[in-house]
């Protein structure tokens, strides 16, 4: 069976020891995904940010808090990795700078420095073998559901990924979700509302369905 | 019995639909407070950020997210408090602007426009009647300690408290912390180390004796 590298949560993008920049994701799809791919038979790396979870018994977690980190603990367990899930809901940017303790209060207006983070996904991607990568697009700007699945193929083509996962912000933090799934072959997948647990199954047997057909075709 | 206005957790101060500043707080030290008054026979309202926690039973709570509508809240409640404990850790600053939805990636830098939250604790005891307000003071360069009392000191003057519980950043999600009181007749209390629900019991006990030493002196 493949080795599955999950990322997983928010990151946290420290302005100081107390403040950060993060998000409203609880972790619960990628963390769904992890116990998934073990209950399916897979070794199972998650790779992740601060949440409330408790790792699926099973699986290998490494707890990391800014995307800085979580890209170097993805780059530590990818030589070993067959599938990827990046799952994270990874911060954009991070503070240039990051204060040592607590700043004394301040009652000014300032300006925060905010400096782009890596792409975790797609610099993973770039070494791919016959590794299968799956992303996921949060896309708030949902009214135009034709429109949110072009901007999602581009992403997928761009991050050389071969399934992408898209919801809207509504997912975040959410029991229930409907998902729609692109693959790179230009293929839509319309998963009905359900539980995280049953898209994640859904979503790991997809990822081993293609998985498989690379190595068979690999084969000689 | 006084009536016990609580602030708690954390707050959240968005940039747009899906990222926000914020910190670490739990909301544990507060929502302690809050079950321990409402042990003692105090009528509670728990003005609370978004945290994982339950509300003490019998307690009324009001879930806000940001400082301003901590704010906004606890003027509401204000009224019909005699002892106010500010916990929550409110964050200083927020974004000047909230932008709609999530803006698609941006791969450069940019600069974040922060703007100074009002201090809820402060502003609160500007209408402060015979109410007893008690203070938190989170400190993480707390290398010195008598300076981190000074500092405590100069915070409970400044915005008209009667006590000031001083830790530092290490209280932050933990189980047990060493606190040290201080008043506004100049006197210090250190509290051995010890976990929150203890510290909270013994802080609603001090509260209670201030306010019904003011309640006494008011009397003819």
């Amino acid at each position: 069976m493949p080795t599955v590298l999950v990322t997983a949560g928010p990151t946290r993008e420290h302005l100081d020891e107390v403040r950060f920049l993060t998000n409203a994701s609880t972790g619960r799809m990628g963390y769904a995904i992890a116990a998934a791919a073990h209950a399916a038979g897979c070794e199972v790396v998650l790779v992740t940010g601060p949440t409330h979870l408790t790792p699926p018994a099973g699986v290998t977690d490494v707890q990391v808090v800014s995307a800085l980190e979580m890209l170097a603990a993805c780059e530590r367990a990818l030589a070993r990795a067959d599938i990827v899930f990046g799952v994270a809901a990874v911060a954009d940017h991070r503070p240039r700078a990051r204060h040592a303790g607590k700043p004394a209060k301040n009652d000014a207006p300032y300006s925060l420095e905010l400096v782009p983070n890596p792409d975790i996904l797609a610099s993973l991607a770039r070494v791919k073998g016959r590794r299968v990568f799956v992303g996921f697009s949060l896309d708030a700007q949902a009214a135009d559901a034709s429109a949110q699945r072009e901007r999602a193929r581009r992403k997928l083509e761009r991050k050389g990924l071969d399934l992408i996962v898209v919801n809207d912000s509504s997912a975040l933090g959410a029991e229930r979700s409907a998902v729609t799934v692109l693959d790179a072959g230009g293929h839509d997948y319309a998963l009905p509302p359900q539980d995280k647990e049953a898209t994640a199954a859904w979503l790991v047997q997809l990822a081993l369905a293609r998985w498989r057909t690379r190595v068979d075709e690999a084969s000689p």
